[in-house]
């Protein structure tokens, strides 16, 4: 089990290397998080863009490009779909986004027939190594889909399941978050957490804990837990996968602990696709991103698995 | 302006001094907050609740109650509606919680004839100091309205800015959060901020600067503005007031920094009464407590000035 993003990044090496497809890699934080990734062995990658482009920021940042495959389509949706294609037929095993709308980007994932489509909901998720927190916390979501149903919350817990998993976390304790611990009819979302609660209990979510509606403090601090008379909830202080309301909740509280919390590492996936997909963003640091290549590595081994 | 608690502490001492009325004072945590913000010469105290116990708790942490008036009532909704009636006749400034269960202490709050209605809806704000943030910003609600409508947001503006200005913030920035800062009609959180934007702009919202929808990065940190190309949005950075969606975000990013950033410094108040209410919790600290009661002793100054 991964505790923490050191210990992913060791995970990593110890599994088969993975080839990351990037669309319009022209791009320099782009590039030198592929560059450090593929230093510290994380991955291989095929480069698609501006081929121009690519070699002059290559120089730029001292990137030897003798190690990467290089495809030049300077049409940038049609890179995106040059792409994706690769990881579509095998040639990769993950998709990451480069320099281009994420509208486009996501387009691509989606295209019926290169594309990474699987006709479920895609979902988003972020996982933390919180000081003070002894284990990886699984967010979800906090930047894509905006007001999940029931239905999708369902699959996002499938999906972040997967995920931690593939980080060696079996059976991992997902807390839908309120900001309550109890069930009030007042409060449609202690009503859904409960429900989710339910449908675990019954088997019809698998492979994880789910015990909701729980608060944050609850749900990630045992003395909090003690404190409000809830340690014997099953996810109490426990919580590996944290599952909120809507993006609005998700959102906030990723930006505010993000900024606010000094040593706090952050990786992020794209989820419901058929492989995994990185969708970085222009303000995620170049940790981010290589925790981020680091993540959608070990949930490709975990695919790879999980399909032989 | 105060721009932390330390601040805040001083800016008390300079007004004349509050009268605080305490239900069901025998409780050790919230006698020793009482007794230290009398030491600090934040506050007067008048104890309402079982005077045997107030005696022997106050014996055991040196507490030398010849200081205090005590009012010996040993029935909890009693002793609730004997507090707050001094309240309401003017023999004490403001109200707070101690060992009773909340829904009674709301009652007592709320009673027609004793109370501190004012007819309009009730909400909460927290005041946070954040290491690496400048200034003090107050968050709504955290705590106590779950699903606020658009006409309860523009109270909560209001009580929020009174709150504000009470620490001697003038023309405080308000943001209305979502996890994006663009109007996006599939979010109905974005349009309600922009709403409220406008609001401010038609003079409908006075006495501060509505700038919504912002995400959270947005409103606090101005490199973060900047690397997203909002550096001129009139709160970018600089925002006093956050004002959340609904109280599942509110009270998830409370909890969340509350617990995982070192140094963070928190004070509460009930909003929508006559005189300032604290509404204490078991989990709050003493400090929590003390600033709690700073706040009310500021916002009681405020408001006997505004009705002056």
């Amino acid at each position: 089990m991964s505790k923490n993003f050191d210990e992913l990044l060791q995970k990593v090496k110890s599994v088969s290397k993975k080839t990351l497809s990037v669309a319009c890699a022209q791009d320099v934080p782009v590039l030198e998080a592929v560059k450090e990734a593929h230093d510290l062995g994380i991955v291989d990658a095929t480069l698609v863009g501006d081929e121009a482009q690519i070699r002059s920021i290559a120089k730029d940042i001292g990137m030897d490009l003798s190690d990467y495959r290089i495809v030049n389509v300077e049409d940038k949706v049609e890179a995106s779909l040059t792409a994706v294609k690769l990881v579509h037929d095998g040639e990769a095993d993950m998709y990451m986004k480069g320099i281009l709308p994420t509208k486009d980007f996501l387009k691509s994932v989606l295209n019926k027939e290169v594309g990474l489509r699987t006709g479920k909901t895609l979902s988003h998720v972020a996982v933390m190594e919180i000081p003070g927190v002894d284990h990886l916390v699984f967010l979800t979501d906090v930047a894509f889909l905006p007001y999940p149903t029931l239905q999708d919350k369902v699959q996002m817990i499938e999906y972040t399941v997967d995920v931690a998993n593939a980080c060696g976390v079996e059976n991992p304790k997902v807390a839908p978050l309120a900001a309550v611990e109890v069930v009030n009819p007042k409060m449609p979302v202690t009503v859904e957490a409960d429900e989710l609660r339910k449908m675990n209990e019954s088997g019809e979510i698998k492979g994880c804990v789910v015990d909701g509606p729980l608060s944050l403090d609850i749900a990630l601090y045992e003395s909090a837990a003690k404190e409000k008379g809830a340690q014997d909830r099953p996810c109490a202080g426990k919580a590996d996968i944290l599952l909120f309301p809507d993006i609005h909740a998700g959102n906030l509280v990723y930006k505010a602990i993000n900024h606010m919390v000094p040593g706090i590492k952050t990786g992020a996936i794209l989820t419901g696709t058929k492989s995994p997909v990185i969708l970085s963003s222009r303000s995620d640091t170049k940790d981010v991103k290589i925790n981020s290549i680091a993540l959608a590595a070990v949930l490709s081994e975990h695919m790879k698995k999980a399909n032989a």
